[in-house]
């Protein structure tokens, strides 16, 4: 399967058609969110550009670009945490993509939890609020990323 | 309930304190997903700034940004289709919001459909791809938005 993308048409042909023709920001990027494909737990948010989505759509694992080292990585290169994609959606615009996965081993965050959003926002008692930290972490980030913490 | 977001401090602080303290970027704004709280379904994603991420905070409401129209909207001001919020999340790197919500009314897509990310990507026969809607609308958006097509 070879993804080509398709021009931005109409509105309508966006919103509402067949093409494939999804919009990347001005520094070529597009947000991807990955949830499971099982229960619907958001797991991640993060960022595509066209290679890192054609290499998704193509072979079935999550790639993303990373935009502080500049570069596509493949979902669990490091940790083994590999994202088995069972679908990737469009949204309306085309501007953002959602992939429901099989997330391979106990999480998609680096640093330990299942989710990356692993804490809700909370009152604090004095009439502000903070951050709370909803469940247990999954693993230990130091024992799967050994070479790299 | 006030709502101030503290210093970017650290990257421990930031990927595991209790300090609220969200990232926003270049143009003020940080990306907001909103999924179902009962399910799970990922409902849309848009965006916040600093204000709109207060007043969702603050009114248990969703509010977002409209970098189309440069102006912060309530979800379902004009639709009644109101997203009433149960959790606010925010993610390690603090650059991205989860919003578990209760959906008022049919669906969070002006499209029609109870969730924005109604295609997913599917082989087009002739090796390349489409996009395949992957169920029925919820509602009749003409119906609904009588006076904003």
């Amino acid at each position: 399967m070879t993804v080509e993308f398709a021009a931005r048409g109409s509105h309508a042909e966006i919103e509402e058609g067949t093409a494939l023709a999804p919009k990347f920001d001005a520094d070529g990027l597009i947000p991807a969110i990955a949830s499971d494909a099982g229960d619907g737990t958001v797991l991640m948010m993060a960022w595509m550009n066209a290679e890192a989505l054609k290499a998704t759509i193509e072979t079935g694992e999550a790639h993303y670009w990373s935009r502080s080292r500049r570069e596509m990585w493949r979902k669990g290169g490091t940790s083994g945490h590999v994202q088995k994609v069972r679908e990737v959606r469009l949204d309306c615009d085309q501007d953002a993509v959602l992939l429901l996965v099989e997330q391979e081993g106990p999480g998609a965050c680096h640093v330990g939890y299942r989710s990356c959003f692993f804490r809700r926002v909370a009152p604090d008692g004095a009439g502000g609020v903070r951050l709370e930290t909803t469940g247990p972490k999954a693993y230990d980030p130091k024992a799967v990323y050994k070479t790299k913490p």
